[in-house]
């Protein structure tokens, strides 16, 4: 299934994109696409059903607004230098272990949403990112394959980030990870069994009509399972917390002088194969 | 004004902490203790009235568990390395500009629940650290001044720690500072207009009845106000949000060796003047 969630901001509902293309109208069945509702498998059940039965109310999706996929997010946690071609161009070592940081769930906005060049930002960057949206608690898992099955659906994420908050700041990079509306996410949480294999996904990210970035889940260095496994030894993850993998190479920090940073009035469009399509026009802060 | 939360996991009330040290029941005037009240000035002076009043049913504080202070928390913003004292038993050098890392909101716990050492940790460590509540927006403040208009209030955390996660395993500190339970709070958030001088507070930690950390706020390299400030220009700081100010000396990596990391069974207090104590028992994962 396709969920999403429709409307203004703070006031978004829960719909379907079905089959046919048709948005369909869920808050009649659901209050919210939530953690609550990833964890609830008959609750899941009755969506699906009722998708499958053509009984749901088709929404009029002219001038709609597409919010983020997932409300009440607890945590995001970001995973960095996870592709080989990336690593690469940023000429840091291949990591032994997985790099974990954060954004804050307040960072997330809706795929098309205006994204902000802080003030003072010399250095805004995309990363095109298959995000995993957790739907079972993952404590101390044992292996990779097990892990896969905590993992409720996946989404597009935009990890935006400031290269000189993140790098130059001192301390970790969760300063430049953070700023406000630093995470577009969706446009929909596609349903795991929908997924056959997230390490076959391709991932493609445009900067003004230009393609930048055009990789593949094939290049991470540690897979999804793997990544939930790991992350699952340190911390908790609950239903309604995402994981943003890593991106692939092609940003601004890994190309030839003068970096092409992002500046208010670019437009950044990116797409994972089977999870839709993002497009954000930046302006200042 | 002493503002608690009592009950169960899950199912805490809002409280008062009266003048008297009489334990009163506030849900009937407010639904919790959260962002969306610290933000309503007029829903506060009701408390404060009725506090002042008398009026509020007093609650029996006998077997009554305290839940952290604060609930629906957005964010917890931690600066590390913020005491020269604690500085230089690390053997860093003093930072510029304030580093910045994140707790999930998910490891905020009440100020005498069990904390869990992690599997397979062997330096789980402690710090008491001044936590500062956001009661109003913080987006680009341009003054130290200013900032602390947006605090509602304080509370004592205890920024627990694992220490081989946080710098031995690759990437940044969120390793080590997100296992589950690893945030104790409160047991009160004083509010700001009680709280005269906040780098004048007296900071102590013991484990199992001795005192390993003897400080002072006024060691901040920098204070609440200039924190707040510095941290709005990377990320907004929402009601509900909390800062984690940094720990001063005393931790047990600061220690000779053999380093006295934390084991199940260790009991760990802690205290900040005027905001209460904390007492955690430790015990394995």
């Amino acid at each position: 299934m396709k969920l999403l969630r429709v409307g203004t901001v703070g006031a978004e509902r829960p719909a379907l994109l079905d089959e046919g293309g048709v948005l369909r109208d869920l808050s009649g069945l659901v209050t919210d696409v939530d953690g609550a509702l990833l964890a609830d498998e008959s609750a899941l059940a009755r969506v699906r059903e009722a998708a499958e039965a053509g009984t749901l109310p088709a929404l009029d999706a002219e001038g709609l607004r597409i919010g983020a996929p997932l409300g009440r997010i607890g945590k995001v946690v970001c995973i960095g230098l996870n592709y080989h071609d990336h690593a690469r161009e940023t000429g840091a070592a291949i990591p032994e272990e997985p790099i974990v940081f954060f954004k804050a769930a307040d960072t997330v906005v809706g795929p098309n949403d205006t994204v902000l060049v802080p003030r003072k930002s010399e250095k805004t960057d995309w990363e095109v990112e298959l995000a995993v949206v957790i739907g079972k608690t993952a404590r101390y898992v044992d292996t990779a394959e097990e892990a896969l099955t905590h993992v409720a659906g996946y989404a597009v994420a935009n990890d935006v980030s400031e290269r000189e908050f993140q790098i130059e700041r001192g301390g970790t990079w969760d300063k430049g990870k953070n700023c406000e509306t630093f995470n577009p996410l969706g446009p929909w949480l596609v349903t795991a069994d929908e997924v056959a294999d997230p390490q076959a996904l391709s991932l493609k990210l445009w900067v003004n009509g230009e393609l930048k970035q055009d990789g593949t889940t094939a290049e991470q260095i540690f897979p999804v399972g793997e990544v939930v496994r790991y992350v699952s030894q340190f911390m908790t993850l609950y239903p309604g917390d995402v994981i943003n993998t890593g991106t692939p190479a092609g940003v601004a920090m890994g190309a030839a002088e003068p970096k092409p940073y992002l500046r208010s009035g670019d437009v950044v469009e990116l797409e994972i194969e089977g999870l839709g399509r993002q497009r954000q026009e930046f302006t200042d802060a």
